[in-house]
């Protein structure tokens, strides 16, 4: 930790300030400099207590305290240099493949769902979204079709062969959704839900987390940092854009989260631009600047008919949309060095 | 449903608008203006489908759609004009009597519950706050001492006859919780966990609900509906401060929800400043502003040594600042025509 | 500054930080602690480069580089530790007397501006507020008459005794508004045009400073600073609500700033709840929190028939509404040891 | 202007609506709903009085106001159907070739612009930026060479046969750097400075708008219709970023822009990753996703030596660095259609 002391204060209050660092456990360390004098407080943060109370318990003399580590290790690339790669059925995310996972907001109906996992494999998408669990603002909205969601989602995936996304709202439901899919969500209104964190971690299928709303990059790592801390070391990050004061789109999608993650740490990186723009005919450019940007994977919503979803129809894409979408991406896909 | 068309459109492509407005279960009704046309959908909102797909669907002819509904019922206060009061044991929330609700962020032990319980009646407090479970950042800090912690806060219940307020963190505890507390407090971290929210409205136990860093007030009077709807009358809406671009103060105290509370709900508003702040040394002037705009109680961080707290130290208070804010705050409580 | 390395560098690295550190005027002090070695780079911060681009020139040895000197000086605490007052006509600002500058936001006409300032007056205000020039967020929207208006001011100035605040948009108009006005106010678009900053300081007169819509507190204190730079040390500070996510109110207003501003600098603060809440109805409680808080004064827009105002109407109280506000706020004003 | 009234309001408080609305020159629609009664008051919004004083002047009666006219026209899409380009010397900004702007943050020495300027041309830049006058959030920081400055773009002008572009900040220099520049560029921090708006679009120069740290997409249109407005069709948008919670980054980029500015108006749009990252070592991943989402230049700030730089040495990339990046852009830019 590094403290800045104020101007002008007695020697018995940096004496003050020195004694209590060092019953905190710490080793202070002065540096006199110009205009302020400094303490550099040596000891291991993670296991020692945070000197931040120092300002309140010495107003006069404290200025500012700043810890220097940073607070996470198993997911930060410090701690394994390489990328990390996922396995999914026949799947690596993370690697060279480029992935595509595309399918409703949510899960409605056994038709909607095959048609839509049909179309979505055609156009070269290789996992299913849907939801059968909706974490919904009103209490009055579509909450999903629960376990019966989770079934249909299954029967696609053999149908198919699309490996399957879908989201967990209850530590309760772990098991049972684990059961059904390839990858565990955790939306954004659930990303400091540790609990449920934890709960998805343990059932040991890889887990993607979404960014909440307003959650700073260092506390999307630690996040993440509970799955791999609970020994589940397939994580996955997804962006699907941040709340800010803008009003046009829903939420402002925050493409430069993929070097920002692909520095910090080692995991894979997806975005969302369906929940980031709000509105399907911005989703396409963005989709063409995630994979230039050097993302993992796209997740994207698609619909049989947009205007007659059960939730967040302004968002979903149809399936022509979606089709002429994943043909405009190859060139870019290419020029990122993927395939 | 408002739905504004693009200007110079044919009526063969309004006539599909219509259309399709008609299918969706509304009836449309056509205004001409100078430079737009106008449609209102006549309906139930919140029964029939959002129509705001019609702006994906018709890119051409749809310019943007409207709701005009509110999408809250119970929680409003045109359901219950009147302001509704919360009675916890002998005392009464929301009416003319004011609380102060203090105590550790964290329960650590019993010595240091029970003299801080002892510290915060003295100086007028009526409900004795603390964590028994934390919510926190990363894996790696103190996460409360769980039903340890719940059982000292009962003790300390019993000792000094304050009532308690205690977070509830994970579905699976909520029975456990409500044995041991008052009132159930719902963290900013959860206030979207809506089945935390269902499992708290279950217990039968007022639920304080923490505004979500990024929450708007909608979505917070929306997640509050979600415990009325689940039949428990008794919520209390609690601010502590929202994510903005000021790093100065931890998060920003926003005291305009307490006359905006009051005007769109009839629900108590408890004001916590210790979080919004995050320095001891801010929360005194945001007490006084909070009971003067008609902040109907306060949550109050205090603890016998800050600086040696087991989590966010440095915005606790002592027992000294903690009584001298106490003494200070009278002035404004009776000019606030409180008790 | 103070350099934080990143962990097991080499020493060779580590030479190559301390060199450059040393060729850019700074002693290098090394502390090596537990994760991390940390350097104290010791020299004047305002009169050396910033030492923020090793991150970029050392992107394998450098994580952070973080200064630790206030980047003001002239309108800090340390510098000027007693309160500053601003003597205007009979009046004195940031002393024990509370003040009021209430008006319209537009100059309109001679009748309006001359019943407003009556009416004002008769109610307890000192000072009239009313703008000549207006910064209009579209160029077809009404922007001010100009010249004409600041002689209408002058004239309610004759008439009733009141004080004048008025806004300067333009460098070019700086002597021609001081002649008329007794406060020059520098709008929220303007806060960051240093230009006009120095234009207004130069006209001698004291200087009213409304907080940027995303101004953090250093960037407003810093944009004081060049007023005080330009010798004129007549500043007052006034908060009038930041751009957040929230879309309840036009602007969150940011109460924190007082006592935040009281305790960095010695300049008085005024808030201005009108801008910072959009709507008058929910003005008043804002102007009792400010007073409980420890504002000096309050900016408040009132208007004869603000249904009628050329402009921002739905924030503009009435006379009658104006009045009621004066006397509500009396209790408060006494709380807060002001008159 | 839609009117939306509470329910269960009287038909004499209707009425007393319905008066007020005919009163301010607009013929009122009555639509009667299942939960509310809507008006709809038809009449030329641009030039009639804003309705929205109503919800204060009838607070029992009147629940919301909301415009249905955009307030942009010069600017819009519908106004110019077609993209607008612009002609620079021998350059087409908006059209098939793609663009990059590059050069010092500041113009610091004839030889430090001059290497800049040769080392850019080389690498495929065809515009040199440097800023001759600099507003600097410190009244003590590096202001600027001013004149001075202005001469040396001149000369590496004449030298290299790049364009310049260049920044002012006060309106009594417009003539003047006019007189040197091709384009002239407007700061984020005067983005609604319209004083100086006008004064640039006066000089009949091309006009490049930075987005202002927190400018809503409607509010930097209608910044850039003053340029329109005053006579000069030849305005650029420019992204650099706005101001989130975020602190990873110095602002967040909002790469979506590029999508909403090509879709609202029909000027091209330019992205500044430096300014947006504020880190040299991320913006070419941005680079990379603003060629792939359809943007027609870039402005990327180089230096010779980035760590000596006089201002913002931390985003500014080293001549080697920007070559790389040069040669990296060049798939993206034909996976996008551009030359």
């Amino acid at each position: 930790m590094i403290i800045v002391l104020k101007p002008r204060i007695s020697r018995k209050e940096e004496q003050a300030v020195l004694k209590e660092i060092r019953k905190l456990g710490y080793i202070p360390h002065v540096m006199r400099g110009v205009a302020r004098t400094v303490i550099g407080a040596i000891g291991d943060e993670l296991t020692h207590a945070n000197l931040e109370t120092l300002v309140t318990q010495f107003p006069r003399a404290v200025e500012s305290v700043t810890p220097i580590q940073k607070r996470y290790k198993l997911i930060s690339r410090e701690a394994h240099p390489a990328n990390s790669t996922i396995r999914v059925r026949e799947h690596v995310i993370g690697g060279k493949q480029f992935h595509v996972m595309a399918g409703p907001c949510s899960v409605e109906s056994e038709k909607q769902l095959l048609q839509t996992a049909e179309a979505v494999k055609a156009a070269g998408a290789t996992f299913l979204r849907g939801g059968a669990f909706k974490p919904r603002t009103s209490p009055y909205e579509f909450q999903g079709l629960g376990e019966k969601g989770l079934k249909l989602l299954d029967k696609a995936r053999r149908v198919t062969g699309l490996a399957v996304i879908t989201e967990l709202l209850s530590e309760n439901h772990a098991e049972m959704v684990a059961e059904y899919t390839d990858i565990i969500q955790i939306g954004a209104r659930n990303s400091q839900n540790f609990q449920l964190l934890i709960a998805a971690a343990k059932t040991g299928k890889p887990v993607l987390l979404k960014r909440g709303l307003s959650m700073k990059i260092e506390e999307w790592l630690l996040a993440g940092e509970y799955v791999l801390a609970n020994e589940n070391p397939n994580l996955l990050f997804c962006e699907r854009g941040i709340r800010t004061f803008e009003t046009y789109t829903r939420n402002t999608l925050d493409l430069s989260t993929i070097p920002i993650i692909k520095r910090e740490s080692h995991c894979p990186i997806v975005i969302d631009p369906s929940q980031g723009a709000g509105r399907a005919d911005l989703v396409a450019a963005m989709c063409k600047g995630a994979v230039a940007m050097g993302a993992d994977a796209l997740l994207i919503e698609v619909h049989p008919n947009p205007a007659e979803a059960w939730s967040d129809g302004a968002q979903q894409m149809s399936f022509d949309m979606f089709a002429k979408l994943m043909k405009e991406l190859k060139p870019f896909i290419t020029a990122a060095g993927r395939e």
